[in-house]
């Protein structure tokens, strides 16, 4: 961490920022220059009360160096993680598919959809039974109702499945149902939903909120991390530009940044990233291609006829279709599909 | 709404979509141009499902023309809202001054702080019991505890309170103990928390989320007040960008297009905005003269031992010279303070 | 300048690194930590080649600490500038206001408007004869004919006039008739171009990029101000955000944060930053609450059949209407109008 | 087009606005509906004043449907562009490689690269004569000296040569050395720049502005052709967003929409996007992977110093290695490397 002074602070003032840090247990180090004073500081940041500091009226600014995540964090577990997820796994060798409708509608429809993309490939069904949609007057999900659909699919055809949670609550009846839960971007800053989560036994899908920097990112995760539950993937779907071609603008530097970073496993999705459904496939590919540990994609027996998200979603032929023109994307990548 | 046609549908294509939407009970008027074929679409749009419409491969897209919140629309209800807040009120006419700590740390501190502000001014003593904070390893509030000096600091000075909820559980101690709800800017899309204050009786300040577009906010307050609770003001505090000058950038426009669009009352909070102490005064005064409902500020009495966000709070001296300063813009805009 | 040298650099690495600092006849500060290593630069940085440095595969990123304007620089020139534009000036204690037409059209029309601005109180004329717009098919200004009527407008009125200028033959025709010259959002970068500005002998009015940051708008100052002339006033009109509901995003905590790192003065365009009318007043005023030394004004006399940009501009009445009620809020500030 | 007629507007306001439409030889169809009006324009709206028709106090907003771009537009030449530069082409089923230094800095070093890039694939030899830096006090460029150790280079390897160009006056050098004329990201709406590049006979690299959207983007590339030139290519090379961990953000969706929008090539610049050198490789095979037609990549045959851009650099052992590797892309692509 870096203190930078103000450019009128006088040897006091530095003196009494250096006796905080050091009454805190910490070490500094001061760099006298022409226009400006700063302050390195050495030791465990977290006994310090970085917020106190920076108010100092003689404090510029502090520039931190180091990262708040630590449970996530690559530098203290540099191999990637891999865990399992009912009979399949997220993690390095392999490139998990998540396919399925944005929301559950009927069980039929749910029953159809899983064995279409289960006959692709897919191997984790997805399905909403909780929207978390702009309008209250929106179709707002099947709630229970939807996740025990999910749990007759998942028997019936052996597929793992996701389902998005949010609130306690929904946490409650889905750990009954599902083989993995998932926060939705609107939700990665809802600390209460991240810790109740992470008291779960079961794997995470933390989707990148939609404004959400790759550090607030990394440190929603370690709220879960932190909560008890070590098996997070993160899921870029897109964040919030000023282009308007696209849903939101799909950051697969993102993907890039994350393997430097993280030792989680990263899913990429495709589908809610642009919601256009002609541009699936040419960033599937491209998500693999960049080193990503898995693909969410839409899919919908009809989707003209889907209660939420149709213009994204992929007819099953058009699922097949990609799910074919990717395979060796992800044999070049060294992923088994 | 309209429905752009792709440019190759059939006159088939359009009769299809046509015929949906007349099943719907809605009128259609259709207008074919040289490149491209539009569909008009009149009646109650609640009635339709336009995702389904948008997911026609035969649908280019569909352009909202009309709004989907009724409650909070200026539309149906021209009178701008006012509202009680224990024994003063938020609407036109008056200059709402929410004034405190960011985070509750003790009783003495708080007390010290309630009447500091009060002589200053403000009507409404702001202090967080529940910090949603980016790192889990950051000071997460008092909870319950916090609650209690609030409620006590109001018994002693007078002055109404607010505190903001982050889940079903904080809302109902809340309840119990302030006079008005907040809810964040990382939650204005958590629908489960907004539909849970909705179920109060205490008003609610509804912050914009980082990136919330003005459309999407007005929905999340359209959440609560479908919930049954009318009494609902909106705080800009911010929007995310690119520049980083600022911790965000303080949207007044937002005042303006709120002023036309909405009934609710409009409250700026330059201290979440910048980040920064010395910008809160002048942009205090134009968030005034542009027409904000009222102001929220971050005072500390000791700044620099702040737990939470001290840099951007002022101390008591610097509270009042802004109270002093803005006291002619506000007659100027014709409010009391 | 802080250098944080990557984790796994050894001694060696941090001695090769010291060595170029030294070397360029500055010197350094080392300060190693449990997780890494930083190192303090002190000097004169424009000796040192930043980017050789951050390329080093030992260092992973340089955080610059001063600020590369010098000319621009507050900390070198603690007084606000001022400087005279034709009969009238701009900097502390007045307000200058700028008024007139998105684009000259013919001369009645450019003197009809100089005659009603000047009458509501602006002291200076603008009006583009160079525009640039986004679709080569869209009108594109009348060149030098307009500039001639300009001159004539101003002849007239004794009012002082600003261009636009688009390139160095533009410039090379504008100082022959305008008073003072504007170079726009889209050329803020076109660093030729400020070169050009920069050797003439009128004061420059420099539009912020779409999307510049505050620092790049202050270093495109300086290269007016490397060329030779000192007389450059910043104007900010708005940033390119995710929000639609305005054109661009009003950023008025730009103009808190310019008056701390600048002595140059900061002029204000509601009538480009919205593009609605009916928001200019309000931000108008809330640009001179928080401290703009200006504003620039969109008026015509029919803004319905004005060839560029007429949902922003001011019909006379309105114009004469925001005048009347912006003068209480620069008396406010302490500005004459 | 659509004009959304303002809430309140009478029978004579929508008269009115359809009297001035016909007047201009265009079509209406009138819809109106419970909450709204609205008013569908069939026929060349080149012909209409669009701004003047929005500055009407009885309209709310006009909605365009189509596009302005017309030369640039896939709707009116199906088949996709491809051009001859030197003896290489751009287009289909060839992925071609531009690459080589930032900017040119001596005949060796620039010899020196264009041999080794060569060797690797590379087709295009790239270098900066003039280069836009955002401070006055960077190194500019040795210009003119620059372009013929360009061409030098080129006839020595047989490689085809693209330059930015800045100005004017660097178009008339440029002409006389090189292959390919580059407008960069900051001139991108440099409209006098545009339209000289558009007078030559040279194919012109356009890049992305750092926030265009891709409709602005496509209109500048309009700005070109209509000035005579048909051999435009359009290069992404991040955009402008919130997210600081990435120099800018590469947005790969815009690939998937120019390839529906337009005929004309996308090229990919991983590079200057990141501005981190190991992120190279992953996004260059992303980048094909979803369907560009070729790549800029940042070669230095000593990057730690290079007098610009050194950090996203890469040596010519990492540049064979990325050539090595997507190769295999280039084939699932169909493209020859």
């Amino acid at each position: 961490m870096i203190i930078v002074m103000q450019q009128n602070a006088t040897k006091d003032d530095v003196q009494k920022i250096v006796a905080k840090i050091e009454h805190a247990g910490l070490k500094t180090h001061l760099s006298v220059g022409e226009e400006v004073t700063i302050l390195g500081v050495i030791g465990d940041k977290s006994k310090l009360d970085i917020d106190a500091i920076a108010a100092e009226t003689s404090v510029q600014k502090v520039v931190p160096i180091t990262e708040s995540y630590k449970l996530a964090n690559k530098k203290f577990h540099p191999e990637p993680s891999r865990f399992a997820v009912k009979n399949t796994f997220i993690g390095p060798d392999n490139l998990a598919i998540m396919a399925g409708p944005c929301a559950v509608e009927t069980e039929e429809q749910l029953m159809c959809i899983a064995k279409a993309v289960k006959k692709a490939g897919a191997t984790i069904l997805r399905g909403g039974a909780y929207k978390p949609r702009t309008s209250p007057y929106s179709f707002q999900g099947l709630e229970e109702e939807g996740l025990k659909y999910m749990k007759t699919a998942s028997d019936e055809t052996g597929l793992a499945t996701i389902c998005e949670v949010t609130s306690a609550h929904a946490v409650e009846s889905a750990v009954k149902y599902v083989s993995m839960l998932q926060v939705g971007a609107r939700n990665m800053q809802n600390f209460e939903l991240l810790k109740e989560v992470g008291k779960t036994k079961l794997p995470v899908l933390l989707k990148r909120g939609l404004s959400a920097t790759i550090d607030e990112w990394l440190n929603a995760a370690e709220y879960i991390m932190a909560s008890g539950n070590p098996n997070v993937a993160l899921c870029e779907r897109g964040i919030r530009t000023y282009e308007t071609s696209t849903r939101n603008t799909l950051d697969l530097s993102a993907v890039c940044v994350l393997k430097e970073r993280t030792h989680l496993p990263v899913i990429v999705d495709p589908s809610h990233a642009t919601g256009v459904r002609s541009y699936v496939e040419p960033l599937a590919k491209a998500a693999v291609a960049c080193g990503a540990d898995g693909l969410m994609i839409e899919v919908h027996n009809d989707p003209a006829h889907a209660l939420s998200d149709g213009p994204q979603s992929l007819t099953f032929e058009q699922f097949d279709s990609v799910m074919e023109h990717i395979k060796p994307y992800a044999e070049l990548s060294g992923r088994r599909i």
